[in-house]
C-alpha cells in the first residue's frame, strides 16, 4: 500500500484518481490545488500524480524532488521547457510523463509498432477513432499516437505520410500514407482502431474504454511501479515491461 | 428459369453476371456490346440487365419495349435526362434504375431509415465506409446512398446537414448532423457502418461485402423479379419488398 | 416535468433511476422499499417505476390504481399469475412491463425483426453476446429476446431452431437455425450482435451499452411516456413508436 | 523470379497456388498429384509446395533431398512420424510445415502472444471466430492456434484453461480461463477475434480473410523465402520475422 498524493485533486481527473487510488487499494495523502502547498502533500506521500495545468509543473517538479519522491505527470499541453524540466528533475527522481495512462493504449501502441515493422509497405494503415460529441478536435491525441507508432517502426516520421479527412476526389491512395478517420457522437469515451489492410486479408487492432477510470487507473499503477526505481525518466511502456 | 440478356457483357460486371445467371438457375440468352444488335438480344430474352454506358441507354430502352420485356439498369452516370427516358420507357414495360443492386445495402438502406426514424435527434449518426486502395472518390455512393435515406427519414436533405472529412480544430459535433469518414486500404470490396451513438449506447448497422459478385446476383433476382409485372418503374425495395 | 416514484429505491437500479429522473428533467417524489407506503408515494407521483420484487408486485399495481397513475414494471421473474395481475391492472391505468428498458435494445429488436422477415431462409442469423466475467449464464436474456424477434418474423418460435454453445463435431449448419454465442470477460456492461451472413456479403445489426445507466434513461422515458395515456398494457415498442 | 512446382496440384489449394505463383512474379514449374514422379518436377524447380496428403509426405520430402530444394509443406493431418520424417528431411534441406500459411494470422498469433504476456491474468481473454455454414467442427483449428499462444505466453497449456461452447447457467468465469465461441454463417472464408477484456477497456485483435487466396499467397512467399536458406526447420514466424 502506497500514499499517493494529488495535484489538481479538484477537476473531473482528481476525482477519478482519488477513487481509483482507494479502488487498488492505496491510500490518498490528500490532494493540491491551485494555491495549496505541494511540498507539504509531497512530504506526506510516497508519490505524486499530476494532472494539474502546465503553469504548475516546475513547482510540483521543485516538491517531488524535495520529498525525495516519485511524481508522474499526464498534465497535457507539455511543451519543450517543459520537457526539459522534467529531464532535470528526472536526476534526482524517477519521473514519468504521459499523454495516455491507459495500459490498454500503451500497449496498443507497442502491437501497432510490432505489426507495422513485420507487414511490408503493401500493407495499408488506416487509423479511425470515435469519441463523444463534445470533443473538439480530430484525430484524437491517441491516434496520433498510434500513428507515430506505426510510423517510427516502419522508419519514417507521421508528418511524411499523414493523410487526415479524405473527402472528395482524393485519387488513388498514396503507397506508405498512413490514413486517419474521426467519428463523433454520443457520450463515447475513446475507441481506437487500426486497420492493416493487405491483399485480400487484413488485421484490426482495436481499444475500447468503457469510461475515463481507465486513465486513473493507469496512472495509479504507473505512480506505484515508479516508488523504490532508481531516479531517471520512464515511459508507460516501462511500467507494462515493453 | 429465365433467359437474361446482358448488355454491357464484356466489361468486369458483364463477367459477374453471366456466372451470376447460371448459378442461379437461370440462362444467359447473349451479350450485347459496342455495335451489337440490343435489339436482336432482346427477342431472345425474359429480360435484359444493362450494365453499359449512359449513351446506350435510349437504345437499350428501345430493345426493352420493342420485345415487350423488362429491363434493370445499373449504369452509372444517369442523369436527368436519362431518368425522363426512363420514366417514359416505364409506362411500357417494368423498368428498375438502382445505384446500387446488392440486397444487403438495399436492406440495410431501409434499416437506416427505420432506426433515423425512431430514434431522436440527440442520437448522432455518422457513417464510415471502407475500401480498396484503388477506389478514387469519398465517400462512396452507397455511404450517400445510406446518408441520404437517414436524411429522408429525419425529414431532412443530406446536403443540409452533411459533415465529411473531419480534420483539425472542428468544434463540438453539430446537432443533426450527418458524419460520414472513408478508410481506404487493401483490397476491401466495400463496408459500410452507420453508427447512432446516443447517451450512453449506441447502434451499429454495418454491411460487409465479400466481393463484387453480390452486386451481380442482386442484378439477377431484380430482372427475374420484374418478369411479368405490370409495367412501371421499380426500385431494390421492390424487389425486396420493403 | 413529472414527479416520478421509484418503488425499489434502494437497490443499484434504484440508484440509477433516481439519477436518471434528475438528468432528464424531472423530479424524484420519493422512494419506497420494503415495508414503506407505496400508495403514499403513489398520491405524490405522476408516474411510478416498479424495479422492486415480483412479490411486491400485487402491492404496487394497487397503489397505483388507488392514485389513478401509470406504472412501468422493470421486475424480473414475471410468472403467467403476475402477467394476469397486469392486465387486470391495465384495465384501470396504462402499464407497461419489459425485460429490457433500453431504448437501443427495442429498437434492434424490430430492426431484427424487419431484416428476418425481409431476407430469405439462405441468411443465416448468429447472435452473439459479450457481458462482464461475474454473469452466470449464457445466453443473455437480451440475446434470447432478439433471437425470438427474429424467429418470430420468419413464422417459427426460437425454441424449434436455436442451437447455442457450438462445440467439437457439429456437422454442417442446420438451414433455418439461430446460433448463439456467449463471451465473457472484464466489465462488459452488455453488447449484442446480430448477423445475417448470406451469400458473399453480411449484415450485422449491434447495440453496444457503455453501462448500466442506459436502463434506467429507458425506464424514465418509459414513465415519463405513460404518463396522461388511456387505460391499457403497453410495451417499449409503443414508446418509440414503432 | 524462382520456379515453383505444387504437389496436389488439382485440389482446390492447387489451383489458388498455381495462381499465386504466377501473380506474384515467379514461374509454375509444374504440378504433381497422385502417381506423378515427384522427383521430377523437384529437378525442375527451385523450391516445393506440398498441399497433398499425409500419406504422400514421405516421398515428397525424399524428392525435395534428391533435387537438393526447400519444401513447404500446408498438408494438415500430420502425426508425430510425420513430424520425425519432416525433422530428419531438416537435417538436409530447408523444411517449413504449417497448419495456416497466411502472413496475417502468423502476425496475429505472436501479437496475441505479446499481449497476453504483458496483460496480467486480470484481462480475461476471449477468442471467437466466424466460418461459413459448411465448417463441421468447432472452435477451427486456427482458434485453437491463436489459444495456444496465449496459453503458451502465459505459462500454461490451452487444453488447462480451455472453455468452449458456452450455455445453460455457467457460474462466473473462471480466472485464467481462455473462451471460445464459434459462429457459423453464408460464405465467410475466415475471421477471427482475440479479445483481452480488463477492467473497463478492452482490447481486440482481430483477422478477417477475404477468400482463400491468402493461404496459396502466403504459401508461395513462404517457399520463395526459403530458397538459398540453410538446413534446418522453419516456420512462417521465421519468413515474417518474428
Amino acid at each position: 500500500m502506497a500514499r499517493i498524493g494529488i495535484i489538481g485533486s479538484e477537476g473531473r481527473m482528481g476525482h477519478a484518481l482519488a477513487e481509483a487510488i482507494v479502488a487498488t487499494g492505496h491510500e490518498c495523502s490528500g490532494g493540491a490545488d491551485r494555491g495549496d502547498d505541494v511540498a507539504k502533500l509531497a512530504d506526506a506521500s510516497d508519490a505524486l500524480v499530476d494532472f494539474s495545468a502546465p503553469a504548475a509543473l516546475q513547482g510540483n517538479l521543485h516538491a517531488a524532488i524535495g520529498a525525495g519522491i516519485p511524481i508522474l505527470i499526464g498534465t497535457t499541453g507539455i511543451t519543450d521547457e517543459h520537457h526539459l524540466a522534467i529531464d532535470h528533475a528526472a536526476q534526482a527522481v524517477p519521473v514519468l510523463q504521459t499523454g495516455n495512462t491507459s495500459l490498454g493504449v500503451t500497449l496498443l501502441a507497442h502491437l501497432v509498432g510490432e505489426a507495422a515493422k513485420r507487414l511490408g509497405p503493401d500493407w495499408d494503415i488506416e487509423i479511425v477513432e470515435m469519441h463523444h460529441r463534445m470533443k473538439v478536435d480530430a484525430p484524437s491525441g491517441t491516434a496520433l499516437l498510434l500513428g507515430e507508432a506505426a510510423a517510427a517502426a516502419r522508419g519514417t516520421h507521421l508528418s511524411a505520410v499523414m493523410e487526415s479527412g479524405r473527402d472528395g476526389h482524393t485519387g488513388a491512395r498514396a503507397e506508405g500514407a498512413i490514413g486517419f478517420a474521426a467519428l463523433r457522437g454520443g457520450t463515447i469515451a475513446g475507441e481506437h482502431s487500426v486497420y492493416f489492410a493487405g491483399e485480400q486479408e487484413r488485421l484490426q487492432l482495436t481499444h475500447l474504454a468503457e469510461n475515463r477510470m481507465i486513465f486513473a487507473n493507469g496512472a495509479v499503477k504507473g505512480a506505484a511501479w515508479l516508488i523504490g526505481r532508481d531516479a531517471g525518466r520512464y515511459t508507460m511502456q516501462d511500467v507494462l515491461g515493453l
